[in-house]
């Protein structure tokens, strides 16, 4: 159904950078008029809802600058060029929590800004955790650590946990446990 | 807890858009190293869970530039300069819709993608609904349509709903009517 679609008439890249790029296009609209739409490029990334095996969900708490502030979301990060999802999400998982998982599930994708950006995240349910080694990247620093769902839901009426991808996470154990 | 707190050393804007803008952060890191940090940043925006007496669900189709194609999400828009989350939900829902709501209910906000960008959605749970004035921004093409519960899992399923905020509002449903 692409009836409503805009066709880029032109493109001007306005900064290439070490994670994201922005560019602006000058778009065609269904009605023959013009508009400009500025378009953030991400690579894509992955995130783990981790369950240990007494039904607990591992998070991570992380400053995030753009918010200045500390949350805690669950495992996640970004997939490098050509990187598959679900090799990249045991290495942020081992990485940010020091766990491995024996066990993967695939729960599917989605966009996290469809209006401006093109940020896709693979979801992923890793259970039958192992201890493995965790190690952070040089300029990344996390804390992790365990919830059951009732103290997850407490941690989103406090706003600590804050982010989309986390409360997926969180609704999707709800609705499993039911 | 701000232990892990990233100061900026200096800032570089590199756009500032119509809808983002664009600026890169010399930051430091709590090690005592630095690091660059890339920010987007939006004016924040609101998303409406709007339910038919029926218990259908009203989601809107619309094409995404950046993702290069149309997907169902829930009505949605972006808050004016200074516009408080709940006059600008009654607005975007009567705009992109054409129904105005009875009862509204608050249900929290979410970061949509606290890794680079600082665009906070406040979300709404909209109910009693009667005929408004569909009237959409002039470069914003919009079809509106009802689906049950099990309909919006097909859409999932076959990725024609695939954002964030669209699938938190199904699971926020299916939790509801469990």
């Amino acid at each position: 159904m692409e009836k409503f679609a805009e066709k880029t008439i032109s493109k001007e890249t306005i900064y290439e950078g070490r994670i994201i790029d922005l560019s602006i296009h000058d778009v065609t609209l269904p009605n023959g008029e013009t508009s400009k739409r500025e378009i953030v490029t991400h690579p894509g990334a992955v995130a783990v809802i981790a369950v240990t095996e007494d039904n607990k969900l591992l998070l991570v708490r992380q400053f995030r600058k753009p918010l200045e502030k500390t949350i805690a979301e669950i495992p996640a990060g970004k997939l490098e060029k050509g990187e598959d999802p679900l090799p990249c999400a045991k290495r942020e998982l081992e990485e940010e929590t020091g766990f491995l998982a024996g066990k993967w599930t695939s729960l599917g994708s989605f966009y996290t800004s469809p209006g401006f950006a093109d940020e896709l995240i693979y979801l992923f349910l890793a259970e039958e955790l192992s201890d493995g080694t965790a190690n952070t990247d040089e300029d990344e620093f996390v804390e992790c650590f365990e919830v059951t769902i009732d103290e997850a839901r407490k941690l989103m009426d406090n706003q600590e946990i804050h982010d989309a991808k986390t409360i997926i996470a969180i609704q999707y154990l709800q609705l499993l446990h039911r």
